[in-house]
């Protein structure tokens, strides 16, 4: 019978398929004795199990290179952390030859020995890494019992189930996975986030949804409206493909706007640059007439397991982006690791309580700086092949820049006496996003060529609120009054000094803000190229002197109820 | 030989004293087998020293409670904690039971087990979780070889280390030590703000001191300069007995403005408040003339380890308070906990990876409305004796201050019907302690009847700098330009509201910052006692009309450098 369910948009897109019910991962395994004899082909099934375990996860790591934003594979690299952990694995062996468990009781008893280890020191960040675990323990568990999901098995299917891992979209995308409803998450979370890069229909936070839908039920979900259908009518069937054919003519006819510019009503060009850290994002962006690229993240290079880049491997990444491009400028960002990820670089940094307030961005590169110069050094190495800009994340004072500028300074003189051609005067830019820095910004406007203000952080740090903790995902919003007044801010003290400003945020790529921003004054933007077009599309329909006169309205908002209604239009701020 | 030493001074004063060399804490201890009769009495030995152990921690916890902030208490529950923890004292037994080890030598073996755990985990918590553990272990095997500092064996001595723990620093105190000289640390650790508080001479970052003094050596300290002289000569002496002399002098000259009012020279009364959380507090604030409780933390009385305090309790308290300030308000800070603390409160929440961007003050206690209400209600019950205001801490919204007053008002309906007293229109102010909520200040200015400026959690946000991560204690400063706008922003935007603000943080009682805040416009502070009567001398030493005309130079001060040049009259700024 025809049933409706109602979560959360978290991904847009529509998809019909067959319920596939992930229940919650419980590992109940009964207990389990083998023989004397037994031992040694058990630990082969064991380490067969642990060995595949390990080359999934390659593969997947191989696979996602490049093509998704860098959270995946952090995720990725933290479970094949755990899986060479020597505790986890020689405990198991252990447990196999001495108490003559069978495998998959052995990885049970060792697990729920881990989990009490963890639970006796009750420290926050240990709970975390125990779901990491259980994550990486289940997969050999499945490796050992041959239950991985066959790679076709799951096409054509939905995805129903508690929650859903970043790590795990993409291998699900493959495996033909059309769309996920979960009971959990948030709109805001990194896989929502993941799943819109991916374009995968996401539902997310409808209640009681692994009681309500059986394995093998038909559903239509729609990613734009959060409405689960199961058992669907005619009239779904027929709405369903309704919104297919629409959707495939949006596409057409965004299709149409790759050459066009981006162009107000008014007359007046707004520059859109892509964000990019991928060959693929390169090629993207210059095919849909991308200005540049705004935002070139460098991370990926020194998140792999194989130590950090030394400045050749480096170099000829940037080049190929530089070339890629063919003439139009991208912009780097020099290296935007935090204290708990720059660990994993290999850079020495002390623990922190709050690494989102800690030694990272620039802060970072200026004490390490060997690991500067050379990413430096392979910057200004790239200029020689087209337009290159250098993008500083993290700047709180004008003293940061000009030790930068020393730096770049130094590179470029020893560069050229070695014989490398390095362009002249290459801009150099700051990221916003320490609140004191946009909110002084005119103490150090000249002393830049250009800004950037990365609203994710600057949001974060505005409101004091964690951008990845799902608690506070209502409190976490750029639609607080303070961001706006300080947005307008940058843009004004920014055109006293004559210096150029971009949005590089998630709200630059978000079609809903962009009236907001362009009301703003904000003429730069640098966006995920997936859209790119539909932004260019919202900047055709809109005039800047119609927003501009509402922009008073727009200071006045008292709160986010006021900045709604502005957004869509209804009544007073 | 006469020598000299430099170190950053941390905490004022001059002593002269024997050194007490304290080597870093290493536990080599060697091996030790005991006898199968031998283990009951060992078992018994071990058992004494961790209940000494656990009784030296709940003395010292008694002793504190109340006198010092709120930092060494946490220290000391979370020593406690591990002192229960079965992981470590099950291991202990058997160790000695199975293995038959002497008792020092299990608590090695023990010791370096659960280290390797830990290690293996590659955990940033944990290895700081290690320091907390080697401290409980290290005390432990104190007692057990009744190595326990004589209690008066420190008279008088100045305690030579590599770093102080926080918690051990009243302790030190109590036990005759007279000042302190560490090779590690800040001045903005922890240790140091804790040492003012105490009066305790503090020398920190004296490179190499370890190798350079001998225990028993002359030394004098001064705090003042952070010079440390080792084997003084007669002019050193002479020295050092003029600086008593002067120290003594200004103490009796400080003791002459208790019944002064703070005005400036120019006419202008300062509104001087005290921050108080105990009795011996609220003593010293009537005492000392302070206008009122401007900052009333409650938060000592959440972070007992016998749960949560009832209406009844909470109310005690607070009346006591009231009834202390005979007549003078008191301002009482609501619970203002973060996510990594509510825990240890009782006060369910998720983990967290940046606790001080996540659910906290305010935050939390909406999130928990039984809690909120008890103490609202306490609070109340308190204003039938004496005026009294409340403060919400961590104020992003208008929205939460709408619900803050509506729970406000349901409490006072249900007291009165109850029979209770409770004031009439009882002030309800805001911190502004989050930037986005001191940008957008007059969006709510006429919510609220008062704000009070955090500037401590203000400046950490602002600069997206932890101010406890000793790594950017250089980055961590009010005198960067953007907090100095903001301020002066908060300030203007106040005036206009016709709120009345004042400021809070620790740089209301540094009387080196108070002609800067008196110049950007601040009529209201409230400070630690410890130093009111020197913030007052420098507001009667003030003119604010001079100060207003130097306020353009500050404002336009591009940098750290120039702010400092203001701040020290050089030049400009």
């Amino acid at each position: 019978m025809r049933r409706r369910l109602l979560g959360h948009a978290a991904s847009r897109g529509s998809a019909m398929g067959r319920a596939r019910v992930r229940l919650p991962h419980i590992l109940d395994v009964e207990e389990q004795r083998i023989t004397a004899a037994e031992v040694d082909a058990e630990l082969d099934r064991l380490h067969d199990a642990i060995h595949a375990t390990r080359k999934e996860m390659q593969d997947l790591r191989q696979r996602l290179h490049g093509a998704l934003s860098q959270e995946v594979g952090e995720f990725l690299d933290l479970h094949a952390l755990l899986l060479d952990d020597p505790e986890l694995l020689q405990g198991l062996d252990e447990l196999i030859r001495v108490k003559r468990y069978a495998a998959g009781f052995a990885l049970r008893k060792q697990r729920d020995r881990l989990a009490k280890v963890f639970q006796a020191m009750d420290d926050p960040y240990l709970r975390a890494r125990m779901d990491d675990l259980d994550h990486v323990i289940g997969r050999i568990h499945a490796h050992l019992n041959d239950k991985v999901a066959d790679p076709e098995g799951l096409a054509g299917e939905i995805l129903v189930s508690d929650n859903v891992a970043p790590s795990e979209l993409a291998q699900l995308q493959t495996q033909g996975v059309v769309a996920i409803v979960t009971a959990a998450g948030s709109p805001l979370s990194h896989s929502a986030i993941l799943a819109r890069s991916l374009h995968m229909p996401l539902v997310v936070g409808a209640a009681h949804v692994l009681q309500k839908i059986n394995d093998g039920d038909a559903l239509i979900v729609d990613g734009d409206s959060g409405q689960v259908v199961i058992d669907p009518d005619a009239k779904d069937l027929l709405e369903f493909r309704q919104r297919l054919k629409d959707a495939a003519r949006e596409q057409r006819e965004l299709g149409r706007l790759r050459s066009k510019p981006s162009r107000t009503v008014d007359g007046v060009d707004i520059t859109l640059y892509a964000n990019a850290e991928s060959r693929e994002d390169i090629a993207r962006a210059h095919a849909l007439g991308a200005a540049g690229v705004g935002l070139y993240r460098t991370e990926f290079l020194f998140l792999r397991s194989d130590g950090l880049p030394d400045e050749e491997t480096q170099f000829r990444v940037y080049r190929d982006a530089v070339l890629g491009m063919s003439g139009r400028a991208v912009t780097f960002r020099t290296l935007d690791l935090g204290a708990d990820k720059a660990d994993r670089a290999g850079l020495a940094v002390a623990n922190e309580d709050n690494p989102a307030l800690g030694v990272r961005g620039v802060r970072l590169t200026l004490a390490h700086a060997g690991v500067f110069d050379t990413q430096l050094r392979a910057i200004l190495r790239a200029s020689g092949y087209g337009p290159v800009r250098i993008l500083v994340p993290m700047v709180s004072s004008r003293e940061e820049l000009i030790s930068v500028r020393r730096r770049i300074r130094n590179a470029t003189v020893a560069l050229r006496k070695a014989g490398h051609v390095v362009a002249e005067n290459i801009p150099l830019g700051a990221m916003i996003e320490v609140p004191a820095a946009a909110i002084a910004v005119a103490s150090f406007a000249d002393t830049v060529d250009f800004l950037s203000v990365g609203t994710n952080d600057l949001v974060q740090y505005l409101l004091a609120a964690d951008r990845n903790n799902e608690a506070l995902s209502t409190l976490y919003s750029p639609l607080h009054p303070g961001v706006l007044r300080l947005l307008r801010h940058v843009v004004r003290s920014a055109a006293e000094a004559d210096t150029p400003v971009a949005v590089c945020g998630e709200i630059a790529g978000d079609p809903l803000m962009t009236p907001l921003l362009l009301a703003l004054g904000i003429t730069e933007l640098s966006l995920h190229p997936a859209t790119l077009l539909e932004v260019r599309r919202c900047i055709r329909e809109s005039d800047l002197s119609v927003l501009g006169a509402r922009l008073d309205t727009l200071l006045k908002a008292r709160d986010r109820a006021g900045i709604e209604r502005w957004l869509t239009g209804r009544g007073k701020a």
